[in-house]
């Protein structure tokens, strides 16, 4: 797709332009016609990387004469105003504001579309971007793991991507919020709309904070190549990103092969050999992708071991005097819990304040157990 | 230490030269001097890399006269008759039968006691040999997978090293004796003496078949040293190490930091980071240990992707006929459980069967749960 001027097309609206609006409408309406969600691994619809033409060539017989008619009569003024009327603002592809990460990835959406706020969006893609997928069906153990390392990397000032799905997604964003950290939901249908409709109070807290971004225009309907087409946009604005658990033919695995392909970090947390939610997890560790304990590991990855992200939210907020002195114990290099405790501190309490600095990222905790000072408060 | 020639000091005993034997007597003698198991990784006891003289040299005071008063003393002859007393045969480093894999590795043992025989013991290691070690207090899941290993390679024809220590590596022994496939167990004290005592029985059948090694003479006693110790020569004779689980702390990571300074292959069983005894594994996976989920992996290691060791054992046993049909799906490319079911098999009779197969070695499972035909029976 080839850069085109932006154009406010809807007075008062959000600018976009016509030529964005128009293909973000055509890939919608064709997506549907091929069956993508069968395909697996790197097989991507081939619907992002054909041009308008060859895409509506692509369709026979009365489809085809019936696509063509819609396209060439396209109302980008009307499409503008749908969007308007749903509460959903847009970035189109031309737009400064369209995420710089995800406009290098090959067959990026012409349009994203957003609840929560164009600038807010901008935002939240301005700090370090990591996305945590994984199954639906995540076990106790995988729920634990998403939620921990949403906690933990939300603590850390980054912003977490997700795709909100039942399991692994949603217990990461609840993590994330949890510590009242930045998160962004990348639905597979309209951004409008909480999909799957159980997670509507999940959707409500992300938007309070967040964002909810889509492919689709207003009122689109989650289909199975949405779902595919929706990861390839949460590995697409992503610097990183982590599987939690999945199965063999997870969707999350199309996830890790489009963060491969665009060169970015790939993580997966290991899980048993012995459990089908970790078969995929362990094969992408097998291939090369990095080991994932728990959020340090994150960092460790983006930043380089050692270095630690320093989080803005909490930096601000001051320390009381009681969880002072562990500060300064661990910034003194007593940093594990038994020298902690061996140093005269009784157990419980001091786990407890460890607990706290932990949670509003003022002390992290790196492999080994020990404990180091992320903002000296 | 240079070669010197072998010399049969005991009239009908093992052959063994007296250089040897000296040395062997001196590493036992001073080993326990030294507090070698509280150090960790790749600091591994000093007393091998030291030549007798200035091992000597470095025991101060009134031990050390009384040391090189009995070394100047040393009686080979003896000490020759002492191991034929017990029942314990010697390969000493300057024989053509001592394991070319651990001649290569530094600190080397002067002299391997074994019990089972020195012709069973070159034979087990003219094969291809893996180590599979771990924590003693291994969990149910560990354990699980430590005998699953040592049964698939043991029905591949490999031989299994390991230390016979509680936990993991006596789970390892008994799967590879449950399939009737070669082991050698390396023990902290005299080979002749069953350590810990409560593993008499896997002793007894571990020596029936396969050997138990040991580089203190007979009457050794187990101390800390002898751990690290004994871990140097598991690691040295292995063409690779995998470690099942294995604690922060865990003597297996010892194993493997010798098997990866000795440029072998290291491999590691991922694990839940929510349990401690995968902390060990799960840190040697992110320092680049390969992941094993099980034989096939360990396989792919040694052999290549897709090579398969023909095992020796159970080769030339005859498939009964309602086996053969199986076996024939499976080599016509009907490979996953799933499709043999689907091609109209009841799922009862097919896992049993499919399991029986495996066991012999005759198929193998792949990633995904595909079956390989290894013996076209």
């Amino acid at each position: 797709m080839n850069a085109h001027p932006a154009t406010a097309v809807a007075p008062g609206g959000a600018p976009a332009c016509e030529d964005c609006l128009r293909r973000s409408w055509l890939v919608a309406r064709l997506g549907a016609q091929f069956d993508f969600a069968r395909r697996r691994g790197r097989d991507l619809p081939l619907v992002f990387d054909l041009s308008d033409e060859r895409l509506i060539a692509a369709v026979a017989g009365a489809v085809g004469t019936e696509v063509k008619r819609e396209y060439d009569g396209f109302d980008a003024g009307a499409a503008a105003e749908r969007c308007l009327a749903a509460g959903v603002q847009t970035v189109c592809r031309c737009d400064p504001a369209y995420p710089a990460r995800l406009a290098r990835a090959p067959g990026a959406p012409a349009v994203l579309h957003v609840v929560g706020g164009r600038e807010r969006l901008g935002a939240l893609l301005a700090a370090d971007c990591v996305s945590i997928v994984g199954a639906r069906r995540g076990s106790a153990y995988g729920l634990e793991v998403a939620r921990s390392l949403g906690r933990g990397l939300g603590a850390a000032g980054l912003t977490v991507i997700s795709g909100m799905a039942l399991g692994i997604d949603s217990a990461a964003h609840a993590g994330v919020l949890e510590v009242q950290g930045a998160t962004i939901a990348v639905l597979p249908a309209g951004a409008e709309r909480p999909y799957p409709a159980s997670k509507r109070a999940l959707y409500r807290r992300i938007v309070a904070s967040g964002v909810a971004v889509s492919e689709l225009p207003p009122g689109g309907e989650s289909r199975r190549w949405g779902f595919p087409a929706r990861n390839r946009i949460i590995a697409g604005v992503s610097a990183m990103t982590v599987v939690v658990e999945a199965g063999e033919r997870s969707g999350s695995l199309i996830t890790a092969a489009v963060a491969e392909d665009l060169g970015r970090l790939l993580g997966a947390v290991p899980g048993r050999v012995t459990s089908g939610l970790s078969t995929g997890t362990n094969e992408l560790l097998a291939r090369g992708a990095r080991v994932v304990r728990g959020p340090a590991d994150v960092l460790d990855a983006l930043f380089g071991a050692g270095v630690r992200a320093v989080p803005e939210r909490g930096a601000g907020e001051p320390v009381r005097a009681e969880l002072r002195d562990l500060l300064d114990a661990i910034g003194a290099g007593c940093d594990t819990l038994g020298a902690l405790v061996g140093s005269g501190r009784a157990v419980e309490p001091t786990l407890t304040a460890l607990a706290e600095l932990e949670l509003v990222g003022h002390i992290g905790r790196e492999a080994g157990g020990r404990y180091v000072v992320r903002v000296p408060g």
